[in-house]
């Protein structure tokens, strides 16, 4: 039994070797794109190439009779580690003049990230922190940006220290509100002004496929080389009014974290047995417990900038809260058929997006699945 | 230029090709594997050999200097589509005697899983539906385990319009509650009795390393066959009290379920822009706006029923919905420290697994970003 087991088991392992080989070929071809892309400045995410390739591998796995799925998994996998090999090439430099990249809180995480990828598109880049903030006035005179990426209830204090900057020089910031330090912006800076999102962490491998927020300040064709740049590297810009990003936002962060904040402090109120809840956990469980609990490894003041950042977040917290209350009676009455009500109200609502919810949600449980050992 | 770049796309585009006809030959290998187990009754999924074999792949993939991490995605990614496979090639059949399976509402999603599965080990299976209980005495003569699968809030009931059962034949359920099924079984019935409780749902590709929970009722040594007939089918079995998991099931079913509900509602009632929220989405808020809009694609009579089925999940939601109201209380007086009081007390109740948790998502937020079109 074990011989045709194990001679099975070494022919696979023979397969793996060569598929290892296949990958490094792959990512040595990659980086030979990236050195193409940097040189000519074309974005490394090329939606369209990527569309193409995939419906093209797909089809041929169903001709070849395996899962045109399965196919996909693996190329999407491969060509995110793509990105990282065409990022490490370098960019093209958009901006045609000399001026250097001012990140005011360059030493924080965010301010890190974006120093090493204007720096690796040939851009002088110069931080000013807390400690250096004296020395502004000499660090900017020749700027060609000045990217302000400070704590949120920091951002405008520090935008009104800021010293005059050259007239065209690029006044911008990276925080997750945008009405206020836009206009704190413009007060300060009668040039080029834009506020700036990341829709991402600062942990992330490369830009490809991330969503920048850009609300529009003032010179649109004067900081459009930014926004350029940007988009080389792989991001995807979404220009939004920044009352509506700031109203968006308090449900994306706000309500969101302090959700999870409740959560996990009732979870430890309750002293629920975390271990038990863990070995019992359906994926889906588990991917919920581990989105509260990667909050609470993570910077409590930040979240508590975040949401206490304005009175809209605290009212709409507060509402849900209302919310959640009038749905405690309908299950304290006993009331299948209120509960049913409110749930069909809100399936109309999601629409269709329920349903792709579930189809999108099938591949991450899966693959929490794949990782269990 | 594009000479170039089209020149290495098609290069790249070969090697896509090659990769394709080794996961072919690779797919071809388990499948044989599958036979060999098959035969001789060898579980799918073996952690020992996943462990060895991915071991071994990290440490060429190091030599060659390429990511670990990337090589095993891969495999694992490959290694879900060989269970599948596997599985087609049928499960050997544990039980020795000439029984036959009865499925109790054999007609629901998760009957039918197990009905498959029953079927591919070699096992007649029969179902009863609401329809056909009046055969019950005469199809249940030669039953070897009756499997009850219906609604949770009519298990008990019909557990006691079961018709007498062969002296050794196995009465299991496999509801989402166990303490109170348990003892209904118990009592209707004096031969072999276990609680079966399946982490998953019914969609799931195959069992392996899915997680079910069974509870100790009468005669272990008389139901371990079909214990061992679902570890062949790769499942991870862990035993429970009955009383425990019910515990457990208000926080990772009644709770969870509970506050996606209410957030969904609240969702609604502010009319949130939900295009806008998911072109603003951070990889992480997608993936909890999917774990919120997914359970509105599904049944909320189950959800209805799952919720209100103990006194003890509506006291736990209570608690939940206090001290929500306590962090409100927080915010609304912006006691930031007071909140990062609270922030931390639960990062110490959390531990490890909160780093371990952001680890973990990490690869699940790559993903989520992968598959962005």
């Amino acid at each position: 039994m074990f011989k045709e087991l194990l001679a099975l088991r070494d022919k696979i392992d023979e397969v793996d070797q060569s598929i290892l080989s296949l990958i490094i070929k792959r990512l040595a071809l990659v980086a030979e794109v990236g050195e193409v892309k940097s040189k000519y400045g074309i974005p490394i995410y090329d939606p369209q190439r990527e569309a193409d390739m995939l419906a093209k591998r797909r089809q041929e796995a169903k001709e070849q009779g395996i899962s045109p799925v399965l196919m996909e998994d693996i190329l999407r996998r491969l060509m995110r580690e793509s990105y990282i090999s065409e990022n490490d090439k370098g960019f093209k430099k958009v901006y045609s003049g000399q001026g250097s990249i001012v990140i005011v809180g360059g030493n924080g995480q965010m301010g890190r990230l974006f120093a090493r990828l204007f720096t690796l598109s040939g851009y002088q880049v110069k931080t000013l922190g807390s400690k250096t903030m004296h020395q502004a006035a000499e660090v900017v005179t020749d700027a060609a940006a000045v990217i302000m990426t400070v704590p949120i209830n920091k951002t405008c204090e520090i935008i009104k220290q800021l010293p005059p900057l050259p007239k065209d020089c690029i006044l911008t910031d990276l925080t997750s509100i945008k009405a206020k330090p836009l206009q704190e912006m413009l007060d300060k800076h009668q040039g080029p002004v834009v506020g700036l999102h990341p829709m991402f962490g600062p942990d992330v491998p490369n830009l490809a496929k991330q969503i920048i927020v850009y609300c529009q300040g003032r010179d649109p064709a004067k900081y459009q080389w930014l926004i350029e740049q940007m988009r080389i590297w792989g991001a995807n810009l979404c220009a939004i009014d920044a009352k509506e990003h700031d109203k968006c936002m308090s449900f994306i962060q706000a309500l969101r974290h302090f959700t999870s904040f409740s959560y996990g402090v009732n979870l430890q109120r309750e002293q629920a047995d975390l271990e038990k809840l863990i070995v019992l956990s359906s994926p889906i469980y588990r991917l919920e417990l581990m989105m509260i609990g990667r909050l609470f490894a993570q910077d409590p003041e930040l979240y508590a900038d975040i949401i206490m950042a304005s009175d809209d977040n605290i009212e709409l917290i507060k509402r849900y809260y209302n919310c959640f209350g009038k749905m405690v009676e309908v299950i304290e009455e006993r009331d299948k058929a209120k509960f049913v009500d409110n749930f069909n109200e809100v399936s109309k609502w999601f629409g269709n997006y329920a349903k792709h919810f579930i189809k999108e949600s099938q591949a991450l449980l899966k693959l929490a699945n794949d990782n269990r050992e």
